[in-house]
């Protein structure tokens, strides 16, 4: 699949099989979202893997959106390490940066997957769950499954819209 | 070139021939943006397409990287809409989402970019400069033109180093 294709194609699933998701598939995720840029290089991404079904279903309590948690195969939990943050707006743009990529490399290994960010009102218990130090702040959970279907619609508004001036 | 590879081979390209980047390859490009995710699908980003050189040196003098700008065909300057912006974290981290699709793309179409965030020290001057409201939110400039070459390497740590917990 080509980059626009991707890009272009890739939506939102929320609806996902009981097909489970293998750990190197994850990992390839993952490393695609490592390759996005950071200012000064400073990585400052850390990610937590569930595919445990008890700790599933205590997430799934932390979110309005917990019966799409509970469907997907597995999750990926984004953070930020707050030690190696240098600069709040850019390192949140970093995590957008890997979070993108890892929606992507999800398209390209054929799974479907959906950026939540709902749960981010329970970071802290998130955070309790998962037993993670205070040094971790919650980014999203990327909630990554086989899909069901890939009917999911989605619109933009007309480019023009969005571009205000040229030079 | 497909997604993976162009995740993993994408680099910041700092020196730029002068060849001339035309206005339907830039406005490829932001459209790849535009369909990154954002929260609630607000379509936070605004941007501004400069080519003209004139600007282009005003905007190179508000950043210790003006080399880069001044060489560099054409500048996409990416804002987020304040008015717009429903939640500040993801909001940054959508235009983050945002400029990694417009960095994918510049591979796809085969041009070279890199991401300038140093220049937000200067974001009301630029603001100035591009006679620009308020209500818009300088995020990054990303600079774009033909590679001089593409020897530019970059690292990251091993993957296991950013994974925290599994379950």
């Amino acid at each position: 699949m080509s980059i626009l294709d991707a890009i272009y194609q890739r939506r939102s699933i929320r609806e996902f099989t009981d097909e489970s998701v293998n750990r190197e598939e994850l990992l390839e995720i993952v490393r695609a979202g490592i390759w996005a840029p950071s200012g000064l290089n400073n990585q400052p991404w850390r990610f937590v893997l569930v595919r445990d079904a008890k700790i599933k279903e205590r997430l799934a309590e932390q979110t309005r959106y917990g019966y799409i948690v509970r469907q997907a195969a597995s999750l990926i939990v984004v953070f930020l390490n707050k030690d190696i943050m240098y600069d709040a707006v850019k390192d949140y743009q970093s995590a957008g940066a890997c979070i993108q990529n890892m929606l992507l490399a999800v398209e390209a290994v054929g799974l479907g997957a959906v950026w939540l960010g709902q749960i981010l009102i329970n970071k802290d218990k998130v955070r309790e769950i998962l037993t993670l130090p205070e040094g971790l702040d919650l980014m999203a959970v990327v909630a990554v499954g086989h899909p069901r279907h890939r009917n999911q619609k989605s619109t933009r508004n007309e480019l023009s819209n969005f571009i205000v001036k040229e030079f």
